[in-house]
């Protein structure tokens, strides 16, 4: 073997104790209990929970800093645990919509990842969807567009009229269509009025695009998917109606799904507005009181999976007078487990098992990375995430994103990740990213199906 | 008594055979069977079927000639056993949606109806929802919204946010609010690529305005209507499905229901098509293949209630190059209540029952006129319907909108409306509208309660 | 007119302040509003609720005196605004499973009977079905039988083949099969057991046989009833769950339906049992904390119909030193319309038409009665009930059963039954049943459905 | 390592190919790919199928023989790939009822088993529930009682009263309570009525025993589970209506799950009985037409698992001139694997994971074994049953279990178990069953939850 990692191994059926991983070549070779096999290097992790490296189903690499932003976001990610991230097409200045930004985002991430990395891919309005095929052929795990113009040229909204068209062309495929699913004129407008009550705190954020616009954005996306017989994905819900809606059509036949964000899962506006403001400004916004719900969704197996949403926005644009001049979005790759891990700690769930089902196998699975990807399974490739227990105070000061804040900052986690591996080399090692840019590749969509 | 009539007495819970109606004051005085009371006048309508008055529950009187219309309308309404209407309020050259509106609207009932008025509001972009209740107080059923533009004027599209505030200030009411269904950039979009292609007879409209553009309207309209608590309520689904969603909703205690009317119960492009071209074009439109799933849901009782959808448009707007071009909409109150009873008879079905529920009954419960309007119920106004069976080929050569065209020239229909009674006044005698414009009165939505 | 009665009129629509009924030849020959039409007979009952007459759907005037006690039960009936019972088979000393039992039956209520009757057949163990057709056509309105042996000669416990073979039978046609709804096994050892432990009063009674005794019963016959398509029917359930279980069967497109008796609805154990111990022992027994459920059910038309399951048992058999010796059952035809009104009325349900569904046209429509009787419709015999508000205080000594007890001694109700009508005639004045033995007759199942 | 096998490794998330097991001290100490450890032994299965030794989770070893009879079983099991069976409690001359005769048969396991042994307790008639804590406590897996008796003292029917009993003593535990799901009054007159007909073939049995007769028994014990909140398994569900009543149940929340066993999924009366008559009898019998609506139960994950349901009658007893004579039950322990998965295969499903979950995962999950038992996941029993491809035709000649016939005689069988190994150890060779009796242990009931 090249390395044997000691511990407590989080495979998909159990938690071996006082088990081992024998990994070979970049993948994971052989998985044991009691007395290991020799190897060039033996990581003595025990008392360590051995994890499956995460898979986030939904980063943000290049919104900022365009694919130069893959190299710090990516580092983030590994000394996260994150092995591998589902990259979102909003790359600044211009997203991916067609085979030629895909090369070149595949080159930048040979160059740049410290991670592997599966992409998303979108259209851009009046494109139609001859491009699609090809991106389809290139690998991308799903489609991504938004209700809701956030930019013109990179995050723009998209039609109903081609949405319906993408969902058309999607129809004989496994690949989801996922969705940003904010109602525009409902958002608009309600922080408009906001505005005008000269109302301008993040107590006034969740108020100006409701509950009501990132619903009504999902029914009318889910009843167009159901029209065509395409699987309609919806990135996040932030309440539990969510789920269920997404059920209701389930149950009829239908494919669509919906996910969540650990922010959604772990802050309320109630409790940490106060404290944060605009540092927890993501849209849809965080609800006050939705917590409790979520979890009872995630326990039923009605979440897809859940992501960290992570953006790479600087906290500069944080600093406005007003809530609605901020920017939105989190940093979150390097306490998306963390966090997970020790709310579902916390409300006295099995926190391994949950969390390497909703932050690895399962977002591997509906992206089709699995069995590749995902799990502690023999012929899988050796990325873990080594989650050593013990209190561990947030300071993003830490961090390795280049952004430096959190909101997550000063919460105590009930530990964290000491160790990450890609492919079985050692890419975090606790206190530092030690693998080079460019040792992430890019993974294309494998032949696993979500839906039967 | 003022009158009697002889004949078969629809009642709501049976048919009276060789039973009797009597009037005084304008009221059912009394029903019975067998030898009747003496009256002033005795109408022998032995044979034939003594039916409510219709309620049409979807007239568009003043889309062209205005308030004007209203006589024209209401004169052809009686003529076809349709005692009241419930009139849209997309007055041309400006919709119902202030109190002044409803006063002058009123007033022109007064003067000019010859049957019964119900009316419904609507709300202007950018209003306000201020003008509402005194538009409740004033009496109005119900409001209607498009989320599609006809007209900017006179029925423009409302917004997201619009309807959403409108939706909350009825949610603790009794009032439902309607929406003409279609996304407007699937009609828009679908209706160029069809001009781009070449193709501009009937049998391009269905697609150029697809079910999904029906739909996904409806969807977001219902989950905001879920949002608030409101009735939310779909002026005319075409399919089979939109009855399944509106159950969908009403299974989780939502308040979602969907009408339907005559036309997609009895034509279908394909048969009739080519004969008619833009004589049936309707929004949405009829679509191929869906006659009979509608009858499944009306017998199951999914289906709120039937109605005409008429329009007062002259025939000189369908006479265009490209069905694009053509005006939206037929006239149907003259042919609503023999289209109806003659297609269920034709299917097997208890004919004279089903007419009398789909048409009078249930929209006058769902409009809260019941139980003053929509039964053969002791106490009731005196509107009646005589439907005398016998093959009747319609030629609306002979009709009485002034209008003179209709999708149903030609049809075979199982009998005619020999005599229409408005509050106990001989109304229609079989030949001519008898009664004098202003003999229909302005109704107001009383207490009766759709929902539980 | 022969008779007039003036008052406030139940119609199956809705209510006629200020109405009246016209009978001629026995027949509701006219229902009308204000003035009335002359008549030999004006009746005044102004400010009473002029009703359908009770469709008592499960009476039991045969058990204890044989078919002579149809004379003492038909004339509490009238006096009670029964005007039809739909009597059970379980006749002294033999029950009604023969044509020759039929016409003896017949030829009993010809002689004896104060109100119409409509009669359940049933089969007796190792009978076959052959006996069945001749009852049918013999106009039976449904078949009962046991799981439960309360008599081996009189009301046998049917096994589980022979009761396939009777639903097999029933499949084809409209008859319902009722089954008297308890497990015998579990019956039989919750007695021995509660007397082993030396438990004797009404407090053990429900323990004895419980709840799951009731449903596993109920379960087992559902499900033979789905397995042949036959329509069964659960003659008493006590608690909800019973109606869930229907309501199971239905949603799946069986045909299952459960009723439930006044009793249920109004007395609780806890409440009333130390002051009624055995006078309150029906079978199954009336549950602890079960109303607010039941009546949940009846407001979402969950419930089939709401009979008395009158018994005519001497209160000598209800004293005894154990309430496991006690006779089951109570008296109940006097007291049925009252008492269920003054409960509807005290939870604030609309009372006068609650009662006129659940007492009179739901059980008329479920026995295949509908529309002779069940409702003041025209056309249909003028069985009418005059019920005058009004605090009224139950007292059994002033009952024309011949019994002279009941579990409803000492209630105050809010009116009582003023007048009764056979087909027109006077049957009860307010102080006596005034109609001769013999006026009363058999009616036959006609051809309404239940199941559409 | 003490043992390496090489070959596809079926684990519970997927398929390893050039995979290996690695075994010390009895248990799966590793798994891996590529190059393997080395070991005292290797065994070389390269193109074979490395499976999870078969849980089957109905056996019946003593029903003839009495405990004697667990020797050849168990021998039979070994050579069939089992390695665990869950034996029956209906010993001759007396089944597993009280401690003592747990102790006998743990005893008699000890002495005799091959393979490891699981135990189902019962209740006797009249015998009360205090024996039930000790046998619980002693590690039985599941009690059995049956709605048919077989047997008055070793198979005895038990009556309502005590199976609610027994329920309500196990609703506060994970131990499911399993039925033999048969109406003893329906079977019996259906005997009576096909040989009062003469008929005495294989095609009169499942008239005999009819679905109904199945379907009643399993919805009244269900309703009593129900009634109890107890976990009520049906051990042998032979349609797809059986599994949508557990499912039904299920939905509203109640703990209620069905078997069925692999001769239901492979035989059909119409096609296999003319060659097999009596070979092919079994309670509840094979039912014509069943197999494709069983299979769509397993695909939509309704069946809780598929069992064997061997049962040790020599061929003697099946040779009678009446069916009705004829013993039922078959052997099944060494055709369970090959025709399940044969059939797996030739419907074009994923044969070796649906083998893997149907035949011991889930059965592992359902008794509470997993993970100790069932899957091959590092730290577990090494287990293990290789199955090669390539056609094999059963001939039960070649039998273990001293029966030498079988139902499956002469099919073709795409694969054979070539070797077995019973906690590390070789016990079936693929000609002989290697280990000696009392290798088998006696296994008890662990932690794992079937119901969240
Ligand atoms: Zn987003
Ligand atoms: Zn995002
Ligand atoms: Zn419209
Ligand atoms: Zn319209
Ligand atoms: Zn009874
Ligand atoms: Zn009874
Ligand atoms: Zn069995
Ligand atoms: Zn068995």
């Amino acid at each position: 073997m090249d390395r044997i990692i000691l511990g407590r191994i989080v495979t998909p059926s159990d938690i071996i104790e006082n088990g081992w991983i024998g990994i070979r070549d970049g993948v994971i070779a052989a998985i044991g209990q009691g007395p290991a096999p020799s190897a060039l290097d033996v990581v003595d992790a025990t008392g360590s929970y051995v994890m499956p490296g995460v898979v986030d189903g939904q980063t943000h690499a290049g919104s900022y800093a365009g694919l130069a932003g893959l190299e710090s976001t990516t580092r983030s990610a590994i000394a996260g645990g994150v092995t591998t991230i589902v990259d979102m097409p909003y790359d600044n200045p211009e997203p991916l919509s067609t085979v030629e930004r895909l090369r070149e985002k595949v080159a930048a991430i040979e160059t740049l990842a410290h991670c592997d990395v599966a992409l998303y891919g979108t259209v851009m309005p009046g494109q139609g969807t001859a491009d699609m095929a090809p991106l389809i052929d290139g690998g991308v795990v799903a489609f991504k567009i938004s209700s809701f113009e956030s930019s013109p040229t990179r995050f723009p909204r998209i039609a109903a009229d081609q949405t319906s068209d993408i969902l058309a062309a999607l129809a004989e495929t496994d690949i989801p269509l996922g969705l940003h699913n904010e109602d525009q004129e409902m958002v608009r407008s309600g922080i408009a009025a906001a505005r005008a009550a000269g109302r301008d705190g993040i107590e006034a954020h969740s108020d100006s695009r409701p509950i009501a616009a990132e619903m009504t954005a999902s029914a009318a996306f889910f009843e167009l998917g159901a029209a065509h017989g395409a699987h309609a994905h919806i990135v996040h819900f932030t309440t539990a109606r969510g789920m269920e809606l997404a059920d209701q059509y389930q149950a009829l036949g239908y494919r669509a799904t919906g996910e969540t964000c650990v922010h959604y899962l772990v802050l309320d506006p109630q409790e940490h507005g106060p404290a944060l403001g605009a540092r927890m400004k993501v849209n849809p916004p965080i609800r006050p009181g939705a917590r409790d719900g979520l979890w009872n969704e995630i326990l039923h197996e009605r979440v897809a999976f859940v992501s960290s949403d992570h953006s790479s926005w600087p906290i500069d644009n944080k600093f406005t007078p007003s809530i609605f001049d901020a920017g939105a979005g989190v940093p979150g790759l390097e306490t998306l487990l963390p966090a997970f891990f020790t709310e579902a700690e916390r409300r006295g769930y099995d926190a391994p098992a949950l969390t390497a089902a909703q932050l690895s196998e399962r977002p591997a699975k509906f992206f089709g990375l699995w069995p590749q990807k995902g799990g502690l399974c023999v012929g899988a490739d050796a990325d873990i995430a080594i989650f050593t227990p013990g209190e561990h105070v947030w300071d993003s000061a830490a961090a390795h994103d280049d952004l430096k804040w959190s909101p997550f900052d000063g919460h105590r986690f009930t530990g964290r990740v000491s160790r990450t591996y890609l492919r079985g080399e050692t890419a975090w090692d606790g206190s530092d990213v030690v693998n080079r840019p460019g040792a992430g590749e890019y993974v294309r969509r494998g032949l696993w199906h979500w839906f039967a």
